[in-house]
């Protein structure tokens, strides 16, 4: 794979859209399933480029087709009719068009059969993977994380039926409970978002000072707390003790932080651990996210005596991939390119 | 009591303080502890009042006695010499000057010993109250909080060796065991600034709508959760309900903001039933603050199955005249009258 090199453009199956809130990431498949060509924009959902003229393009599904040109235009005209499939938050209301949610538990069938497709000006179409539903007394949603975990599994040298639960850290941490083909279940977390507000917006961060490098001494014992006799003060009384441990000298500045995550990664894995059957644990657990991150997660796992982590990556190109063959979008050249994206 | 009226300022015995991060109150004493008057300023120690040049002050000394001078500069020339006692933030390291923090447990006569004078430059002597620390694995810390609770409980009726559970719910909600003229042991839970920090900065707040009254419903909705059968999962997962519900039609926007106060508040009064001896909760209970959020605490505790509050009011006032009492700053008319700002 390069990043936006000049490799022939001769040969492409798919493109694969990555659209999210922030950025958008673009995919060229070859007919193996291999990435021949990756590229990254800042386009998300709620910052679409403005039209030629600076101003706001006079239609949302015109700044919608300005970013898709831009991010992959020159792929479609050096090979007209390539399929294009996109996932995560350009199927939300907020997004290019809206693409339903499917109701968990599903099936990587189910969801290439639910595709939504959009028709760009230029006569392109594109397909929006569903987002998932699991109704209950506490909803859940996700956008993208469905494609992620199909990914995930497709790499999996486990057998079809095996579970897994995959972690998906990040501003809303995702934990999903998935086969080889299907999703069962899953939680959000909102602990990045939470952490980012506090931090931003609260008097805990005001005493907090840059760090020249984590400190995982802090974060251990922020883990500590979620999981010591003083647990059930709970997690709107542990926070305070981000600054009370400052102001007793007991905490640096430079700690306050890595403090404050582990205690709400923490709280999230406690909460993780409780919803696994007693005695139990997963046999399989698999992160997928930014590389920092999934260390952290990774100690809070073991801290909790969950299995240590299996790390992935490239999981929603690998997903793409997936879910536009069972939807015929591409025909594989091979018939295990199914799994040639591994 | 009137508000800055036209009474003589004849036999005034004390003025209190009550200076925090956002305002600034004063209180004229007469001799047997009633409040003569009351005046409110916005001078809290993070919003002083700027030079008559409009820059800011030299030193931050000059900005507190601005301030000082402000609100109760008329009652000194009136009558010098009057005793000025004053409790809260101003007596942070960021107030004017920092008042060393006792150690809980303590006692009325402890905080009274325990006071930090500032010299104003017109000669004034003002009197701070000490804050309070509680050491431990998770220190707490109040400042303002122990003159409230001690005015709460120069009220009560009961004997002097019952323990109060005392309830201070705001930014930082505190909870405090306390005798007629001890306190023992207490709490904080950052419930208030969570619940801001999350309706302004976070994807919750953006589907949120004002309403036009309480939505008690709503709020005793979040309330259930927080002790359902989904109760483990924890308020990072519990709090992405309120966006969820929302987008599945089960809440509208009107009733998220209440919502998620249910789900904060009942996190904050689960944690607060858990640490209660085991089916023995505190046999008094009494919530000082806002009245509408006093009333929703009010549920929250029936909900838990505490005891129904009593509701107190002008704490700070009565804490401050106990404090002066048991410092000698004031020599009470009548051998009750410590007890006369009830």
């Amino acid at each position: 794979m390069t990043n936006d090199a000049t490799l022939p453009h001769g040969g492409a199956a798919l493109i694969g859209l990555d659209w999210g809130t922030s950025s958008l990431r673009a995919f060229r498949f070859d007919a193996a399933g291999q990435v021949q060509q990756m590229r990254h924009r800042p386009w998300g959902i709620m910052n679409l480029p403005a039209a030629a003229d600076g101003q706001a393009h006079a239609t949302p599904a015109a700044a919608f087709e300005h970013a898709f040109d831009d991010v992959c235009g020159d792929w479609l005209q050096a090979q007209t009719g390539t399929p294009v499939l996109a996932c995560g938050m350009v199927g939300s209301a907020q997004g290019w068009r809206e693409a339903t949610y499917l109701e968990a538990p599903t099936s990587l069938d189910h969801l290439a059969q639910g595709l939504t497709v959009v028709q760009h000006a230029a006569g392109h179409q594109v397909h929006i993977v569903p987002g998932l539903l699991q109704r209950g007394e506490l909803p859940n949603v996700m956008r993208g994380e469905e494609t992620q975990v199909l990914g995930v599994m497709a790499t999996s040298a486990l057998p079809d039926d095996a579970t897994v639960l995959i972690g998906l850290p990040g501003t809303h941490s995702k934990w999903v409970l998935a086969r080889r083909r299907s999703i069962a279940q899953f939680h959000t977390f909102m602990t990045g978002e939470v952490f980012a507000a506090l931090r931003g917006h609260t008097i805990l961060g005001r005493t907090m000072q840059a760090a020249e490098a984590p400190d995982d001494a802090a974060f251990a014992r922020g883990l500590q707390v979620a999981r010591s006799e003083d647990a059930s003060l709970g997690l709107l009384s542990h926070i305070f003790s981000t600054r009370t441990l400052g102001l007793t000298g007991a905490l640096p500045g430079t700690a306050q932080a890595d403090y404050l995550s582990g205690l709400l990664i923490g709280h999230e894995v406690a909460a993780l651990a409780a919803q696994q059957a007693p005695g139990n644990p997963p046999a399989h657990v698999v992160l997928c996210g930014e590389p920092d991150l999934c260390r952290r997660y990774a100690l809070a796992l073991a801290a909790y005596g969950l299995p240590a982590p299996e790390m992935a990556d490239n999981a929603t190109a690998r997903g793409l991939w997936q879910i536009a063959t069972a939807a015929a979008l591409v025909a594989p050249t091979d018939p295990r390119s199914t799994e040639a994206a591994r």
